[in-house]
């Protein structure tokens, strides 16, 4: 074992890894890629390294290109922080922080970006390789990934509230396999992980907030799964978003606000999204599009209030409630066993005085809807300065409240031979019961 | 890069880890918070460090106190072996044993303490910090407390034997955001974690038994999880306990037995108790408590049956087998698609003669109770003298036995508004009709 | 603290990693043990070690045997590549690849195998100790262990595709607790991991492929977690397989073809099979046998359909479509809330021209079926020559496709005092409905 397949991102002779992490980590792939020139030795093959970053400010100026299998990149923190409050504070109060910037393994992505470069131009992480067999068993672990502002999009908002800055924390452009990404954090980036044509992909245990979109796979893909993590995308954007993928597994993931959705299915079948807990200020927060078909929705918990937050209010997604909470247009999927709050003050429903709508059903057909529980809430909004304490105030408000009617149910004319069973008493439930099967969950009293 | 930011307790100048690792690891960060002394250098911030302790025996004397952000502490061993097992094998058979502690990267808990201090004075991990912003991303993976005794409890119980000995592993004061719990061992502690106002907090994987309480999560808190751990804890204690929480993951956790509940919820709303499975020897398994509303209970497998092991034998937690397994004094709660085993010698219900409860509400109103399996298994008690083989056998003990009836659901005279489908036949489910929803599991037979 | 209690398999003295690293482990191994010679000096323990494994290539050609706690054996890269798509592709092909082997912390099984040895000599790591107490705390993390090649079995199959070689990744002979395997991978193994009587193991996040058989639980055990992994076995084998286990959870799984089942119990109790992604090319994929009982299976998807690659096509497990898709030969079982899809041409169902059996209960009593989803889907097969393409495009094809006949749930002679509801209309639920109570699903338009 002549040297060494750890490498030090902090020790690494070329380059400053302070300075510009980017150039020492592409330097040490291409140490990597140069003993890797031997493509069989009998059964030896090319098995890679780990390249570790300490704990640390690394500023990214040159995004690393990655090209090589059985690569692991490891930090040791994950060093997330909230950036969108501290940027909320007024400035004339930062000095009496404790801190005012991400922490742990921590790369701040300083990437130059111009007006009309392609996303992937602004990804910190970049992957690519085409040819066979695809690039395998990349894996990125505990550290962070900063793109340290957000810039002004044209609109009211503060710069820092727009989620937009053209940078990407991880992107993967090319088919890939085995792909693992672990214990990181990500913020303040427009996209966090952007992946491409992914199979047996694993995203785990990952703290994604604060960024425009959390996790993005597009493409196609297959057998991949999402779990366990903390994620929160920006109001544009999608915590979890898939397209095209067949088996996809998103389970056990705690989505909170403020994305437009949290799950968005564009084109995927037989996949899974089961026992999340997902928390939106708007509707549409679960989307089954573009005939996503054969896919189980079971055991989640669908909150829906308002947002509590001052900076944000009236910041929305621009789906009204008729929208739907969970929202499908495809055909064959199963909707189990979840539980849905929607607890909004109805003056704010739009359009005004409808009963909102929390599972809708739009096109397709042979969906079966049984036994999910429907809490409907008044309250009114309470808004504050304090971006937790006005969420857990919010969360836990429930004594005072009153019921509203709702659509626990809808089915549109696009859609027919549905099954919904226990999902609504049946004013409730608005489908044709002629091309529908509907059994109404019994009312009290009623025998 | 000038200093590294990795630390090894073992050779820090100062102290000496194998003695006190508490003064090792606060002049490390002393040493940490020395190098923070600068709020911001531009975009620059305080990465924060990590701490390594490597497998061995490391006596604690001095609390470790922690008021950094970003400060990760991992080792390489969780290190459980049972504590319990040991101190109930006849002390002359211990020179035959393999080994009589735990292991791993371990820290042996051996604080003074004395009769009347607070309860965070014995933390081997004392965490404190107020002002702004909460302190962020504390990491700790990987490593062992061990609480090495317990003490006499004025009871007959054999003193290694009561769970009492008023230490805590890591004890959180102050409001804190995106710590991470990994991967760790805990063993014979009277209180294993203890967290109060967590936001973003992830416990995920660990081992936490043979401690008095497992998980607390104090004050109040919002979107957390506390997700695939093996957990126990002692007859006084809770294996989950969350008080004022919104939006809790608590998923994919084998909790087994003797804690006096699996999980208890005061005041939380909002929160998912899904797919997990639990094992007790008594009734509350699972207690929703003090007005906690909306959450969902779903996809768990739920077993009670009878201690087994001789020296627990005739403890219990107080509770009757009228209180139920799952009980709810709550509001618009769902509990979807359980499965619930009881499987006790009738000789042993109490009161002596009842029917016992499995689900109990006891108030509020508005609860979703549906597609529920009940299992009552008639068994005789056969204890035995190996803590684990005479669970296993106890486990597997199926074969021989006769139903007995059970009260599947019991809405209490404060509780009304329910709704309970599908979960027990008509005689087993009682609930004013009148003020309730019901509609009976169909009885074989009949159509 | 003297010495380290870290080793490096890349600069222990004795032995050559590359050459043979089963023989540099046992002589660390060694170490451990002479350092652990002292029973208990007051409460010091015995407290192992953390034996580090670079990436690399290392032959393994002397088995690993561990009899000591509390050891870590940790690398940094699972390493995953797919080997079978690597041999199926055409010799000629293979100068032109990026890559032949997988990589990471590779651990190449080289071990000389005659006939007729035990199986248990075929195992890279190799875990016996007998005594009290049951060896604890041993964790593999991280690396990467491959077979290599298979071997001919006889068939007229590939010798490369044939999933056996006689070896084993890990082998754990006598009763263990508390033992972990996370984060590693497997490949071209005919066993992957076989663990006997397990207390509280948990294997999570893993990447357990091509092999013959993946996880098997044998002898006994209880209160043990499969979580989180990403697994396929061969044709032959079991993905996941446990035997006289009670109180195992097998959550959050994506498990993929070609396993002979997805998941097997035999004399399994009181466990869940809940929230697991799980796809098949056969009948059998989740098997209850030999009395297992009181379990719960919810909230997983389940997908049959056929099998796309060239290589493998014709191969099957030799079922027939009468078997189920879940099959339960057990009492007291719950399946509620499932998604199965049936997704095959009709014109390759055997016995010809039956109706698919999706669960089947053949022996036990009073199992409860409630509130799953039966989606039967007539698509051609098209068969492919690349593994991924294939199968992706396989996954994503429903357009087109039109429905057939199934028999949803079949309850035998040899079963009854089932309850069945809502799981198939009336003419889809097979069961005798004197001796068991259903309650078919509405169809569309019948009120």
């Amino acid at each position: 074992m002549p040297r060494t397949t750890r490498y030090d991102v902090t020790t690494w002779p070329v380059g400053d890894a302070a300075e510009d992490i980017g150039e020492v980590i592409n330097s040490i792939i291409a140490d990597v890629r140069d003993r890797q020139s031997v493509l069989g030795d009998g059964d030896r093959g090319k098995p890679g390294a780990v390249i570790a970053i300490p704990p640390g400010d690394y500023r990214l100026r040159t995004p690393v290109r990655i090209d090589v299998s059985f690569l692991r990149i490891e930090g040791s923190g994950h060093g997330f922080t909230s950036s969108s409050i501290r940027f909320n504070v007024p400035a004339e109060e930062w000095p009496g922080l404790h801190e005012l910037w991400p922490g742990g393994s921590r790369i701040m992505v300083d990437i130059p970006l111009r007006e009309g470069l392609d996303e992937s131009c602004g990804a910190a992480f970049f992957v690519a390789r085409s040819g066979s067999p695809r690039i395998s068993s990349v894996e990125f672990s505990g550290f962070c990934i900063d793109g340290l502002h957000f810039t002004p999009d044209g609109s009211d908002l503060a710069a820092e509230n727009t989620y937009v800055n053209g940078k990407t924390g991880i992107y993967v452009a090319d088919a890939n396999d085995s792909f693992r990404i672990n214990e990181m954090g990500f913020v303040y980036l427009e996209h966090a992980i952007t992946i491409h044509n992914a199979d047996a992909l694993s995203i785990h245990d990952n703290f994604i907030a604060e960024c425009g979109s959390c996790i993005e796979l597009r493409g196609w893909g297959q057998a991949s799964k999402v779990t366990d993590n903390l994620i929160g995308a920006g109001f544009k954007g999608h915590s979890i978003y898939a397209q095209n993928h067949g088996g996809l597994l998103v389970t056990a993931n705690n989505v909170f606000p403020r994305g437009a959705s949290s799950v968005h299915f564009d084109g995927v079948t037989r996949s899974s999204i089961t026992n999340n807990r997902m928390h939106s200020f708007y509707p549409g927060m679960v989307v089954l599009a573009n005939g996503s078909a054969e896919n189980l929705i079971a055991s989640n918990h669908f909150l829906r209030d308002s947002e509590p937050w001052t900076p944000f209010q009236g910041v929305g997604n621009g789906r009204d409630d008729l929208f739907g909470l969970l929202s499908i247009d495809g055909s064959n999927n199963s909707v189990i066993g979840n539980h849905f709050s929607e607890v909004v003050d109805p003056a704010t429903v739009r359009p005004h005085g409808v009963a909102p709508t929390i599972v809708s059903l739009t096109g397709g057909s042979g969906n079966y809807v049984a036994t999910n529980h429907f809490v409907a809430l008044d309250v009114p909004a309470a808004p504050g300065d304090s971006a937790f304490a006005a969420q857990v105030d919010a969360l836990l408000a429930t004594g005072a409240s009153a019921g509203f009617s709702v659509t626990t149910v809808n089915v549109g004319a696009g859609s027919d031979h549905n099954t919904i069973l226990d999902s609504g008493v049946d004013a409730e439930v608005v489908a044709d019961r002629d091309t529908n099967a509907v059994r109404a969950t019994p009312g009290v009293g009623v025998r």
